[in-house]
This record gives C-alpha cells, sequence and structure tokens, in this order.
C-alpha cells in the first residue's frame, strides 16, 4: 500500500534499502545501507522511512500524518529491530510508538499518528505558494557545490539529486535575515516519491547553517514530519529555515512541495550545534 | 526549581492545579481542575503542564526543550494519574515518555527532552521579530470578543488575560491571506510566567479558524512545544499562524514573546475541523 514506483534503472535504492520484516506482532527488522551514510552514519529521514515503514504495518495505515523522533544515539550500517506499540488503534487515527534498537542500544524513539489521507473529509485553504527557482536544470547540484568548497560529498549524495539556485548565498546573509536552503530534490534512481519518502526528503537537505555559522555537526534532538497530501510524481521543492538560532540551540522549518505545486509535507526539528571537535 | 512567582493575590491558580504528588518511581498523581476547561474538558495545554511538570521531576532537568503531546481522548476534572519512563538519561539531554492516565484510560500520550538553557552555550541569531501591537489596554479582551458573537466564553478565560487587537478580522480575511491570531497573554491572577508554563500559553489561544471555517471544534492531534528561553515577567505576545488547511486537517504554528521581546517559545499543533455536531 505504500510503495513508490520503482525506479527506471530496475532497482529502488529507497524501496530495497527500507525493507523491513516482520518478526512477531510487535517487531520488525531491517538492515541499515551504508549508502544512506553521512560520515559513519545513517543519516537521520532514512532511518525515519526504516521505522515509519514499520508503523504503516503495525498501524494498518498508509499515511504518517505526524511522525516525531528523538534521536539517541547514532547506529551504524546493519541490522536493526523496529519494535512498534499501539497507543491508541482509532477508526480513523491510529498512535503508535517505535524504538530503532541496534546491538541492544535504542537509537531512535517515535510517536507517530497515521490515517488515510484519502479518507480525509473537510475544508481546503492553502494560504502559501511554493517557492520560485529557477529549473532544476538551471541550478547548481548540491555535490558539485560542496566539492567547490572543499566540503566532503557524503554518500548520501548519491541516492538524491538535489539541486540549489547559483545564487545560493551561504555564510553571506545579512544578520537580520533567516537562515535558508531552498532547492529541488528526486531520487537519483528514478523511485518516484510516496508518502513515506517524505519523512526521508524532510531530512535530506543540508543544515541551513552550512557556511554560516562555525559549526562541525548539527545533531538533532526532535524531528517532526506532517504529511499532508500524497506528492505526485517528479521532482519536489523543499525549503528549510531557520530564524531562531539561541545559546546553540535551532529550530528548522521544512516545506516540501510536489511537482503539481501542492503542499505536501511540513516539518520542524530542534537541532544544536556542535563544535568542530 | 520550576516554580513562577506566586500570583499577586496569594495563590496561584497555575501553580495549585499542576501540583503533581509522587507515589513510586516512575508514577505521579494530580488532579485536573474543571476552572481551566473549555466545556465539559480540560484544555489540552493545561493537561500539558501537568505532564511536564512529572517530566522535570522524573528527568531532574529544568527546562522542557521539546515537548511533543498526542491526545487520546480527553478527560474531565478529577484526578489522573501521570506515568514516565526513562528514555534516555543523557548528561545535557534527558529523553523521557510520558502517560496522563484516567479511569484506567490513557488520555495524553507525551514524548520529551528536557535540559537546562542556563547552562545551554553556542552562537545565538535571531531573525525575527516580535509582532507589533498596540498596548494592551488598547486591545480588546477575549472574552469581550466572545461575548460580542454571541460565543460561550469557556472556564479558562477566568484564568488568562488576553487581549486582542481591535481590528481583528475573523472570518473576514481575503482567501489569500494566512488565517491568525495574535494577542497579549498573561495570568489573570499575577502568577509570573516560567518555562513550564509556555506548554499552556501555547495552546491558550482561541483556534486560528475561528469565525473563518464553520468548524465546530478543533481537536488537536499532536502538539510539539520547544520551549527556547525562560521568559522575562510580564505581558507576553503570542501569535499563530495557519497557512496549510487541506481536507480538514490544518497546522498551527505558534511563537510566544516575553516582555522584553525575546522569543521563549515555539509550537506547532496538527489539529482536525469537525463539523459542528
Amino acid at each position: 500500500m505504500t510503495s513508490p514506483a520503482k525506479g527506471d534503472a530496475g532497482e529502488s535504492a529507497f524501496l530495497t534499502d527500507t525493507t523491513v520484516t516482520r518478526v512477531d506482532e510487535r517487531t520488525w527488522t531491517a538492515d541499515v545501507n551504508p549508502r544512506w551514510n553521512i560520515g559513519n552514519n545513517p543519516n537521520g529521514g532514512y532511518l525515519l522511512a526504516i521505522a515509519v515503514r514499520a508503523m504503516q504495518e503495525a498501524a494498518g495505515r498508509p499515511d504518517p500524518l505526524s511522525t516525531t523522533a528523538h534521536y539517541l544515539s547514532p547506529p551504524t550500517a546493519g541490522p536493526v529491530t523496529v519494535e512498534v506499540d499501539m497507543v491508541k488503534p482509532g477508526r480513523s487515527y491510529v498512535n503508535v510508538t517505535a524504538r530503532v534498537v541496534q546491538d541492544g542500544r535504542e537509537r531512535v524513539r517515535l510517536l507517530g499518528v497515521l490515517g488515510d489521507l484519502e479518507a480525509q473529509k473537510g475544508p481546503t485553504r492553502v494560504a502559501a505558494r511554493p517557492p520560485v527557482l529557477p529549473d532544476p536544470d538551471q541550478c547548481v547540484s548540491m555535490r558539485e557545490l560542496s566539492e567547490a568548497a572543499g566540503r566532503p560529498v557524503p554518500q548520501i549524495m548519491d541516492r538524491f539529486d538535489l539541486m540549489l539556485p547559483r545564487d545560493t548565498t551561504w555564510g553571506r546573509v545579512p544578520e537580520d535575515d533567516p537562515l535558508s536552503v531552498t532547492g529541488w530534490i528526486r531520487f537519483r534512481d528514478g523511485t518516484q516519491p510516496d508518502q513515506r519518502s517524505l519523512v526521508t526528503f524532510a531530512d535530506a537537505f543540508p543544515p541551513t547553517l552550512i557556511g554560516s555559522i562555525a559549526a562541525g555537526w548539527v545533531p538533532t534532538l526532535e524531528l517532526t514530519v506532517h504529511v499532508r497530501a500524497r506528492p505526485a510524481p517528479g521532482w519536489m521543492l523543499g525549503t528549510f529555515v531557520t530564524r531562531f538560532l539561541m545559546d546553540g540551540l535551532l529550530e528548522e522549518d521544512g516545506e516540501l512541495w510536489d511537482s503539481s505545486g501542492r503542499p505536501v509535507a511540513l516539518s520542524r526539528q530542534l537541532a544544536l550545534v556542535l563544535d568542530r571537535a
């Protein structure tokens, strides 16, 4: 019920690498693939997609309406267990909690409410527009920007086409302006986005602080993603903004818009600036 | 460690009504007072302050940096139990989960990370300003607005001074503009705000939809509050915005600013429009 279209090349890295296998009523296993790594650790949004897969199966509902993740201890590539417990088995909305465990240690704790967006009824009123960017082929890839800045290109960058405007002004933002990153994103292997992949896209952009603040690492304390619609195929637009960096704590507010111009997900994370150690 | 100043009149309703009593290592009891009711049910932000009190004690940390609440089943006034379980007892950040239970039924599930904002170190860069409003005595009270509109005034309105601009244009917002509510707030009995009361203030304003959409009830599926600073005494400014109402689901994004002009909390909730039934 939640399979995105297969990649043009046959294999979908997202589908393959977020496969979960049920071993009992509340336990799933999965294999964390290093090709989603940043340095030595898997990306948080990738881990989220594994956990959400098990949560969808446990809840019997297709859409992760709200998913909150607390990152406790970074896992490495290899086997993990996802334990899902029912919180409330409602008719329209099902609340569940999940733990991602590796080597006997809990790595991520999640709390989510799932539902069915196709069955959702009520008024619609959108008072926002997608960001306006040059077409993807007029933008520059994140890989190219990273290489030009002498930054290491993490393995996960091979999973996405991530295109940013050529005038991206990291580190040269006037003091009173928010820090932001806006760009186009899609899976590089042609996998089309589904509702579950939105939790991965919501954590796939570079940190808004990049280039502005001397930060070695911007670990996430808490990330919440609201999936608001199932995305149309094609490129998605993502925009991420930080307005409040206070004593090393910051929020990152994200919006994802699909190729039909529809908002499909909102995200917010609370993160921490750590010095280059 | 988390007591706000007592009310001018002696008793602080907030302090009294959010008292928790530890009964064992992981269990607290509390008494939900009907003077925080909206209709027959206690306000969600008030319940949150009770749960956060127990979470502060369990974690041994003063500041609820991020608190996510899933509202499962509305309780009524009367005794509740708060069960808190450690998720990760970190050095700087402590993750806990909590359940608010009444009559054997779970009413709210929480996931939070607590820390100590006074010990927090790192860069600061705020790229936002507080909303500009006429002084509170030039505004109109929520009570007066409700009475003028023939709406019932819930009991909880006696707990706050909530002052809104006279040109508040509920129901007359151009289609492309976000729905928003902005106003001044403080406890009516003179209790000064503390970091814990911010979770209550974050859910004390009328829904952004009020007057615009024929909604009988706007129940919260999930609410996350980030406490970013301890508030100065005095009036606080709150501003709440909805940009994406889609098929009856909406977010409400809140900011709270203290009397010194400092941002003290960010909130986001996912809510649901239900017809007047």
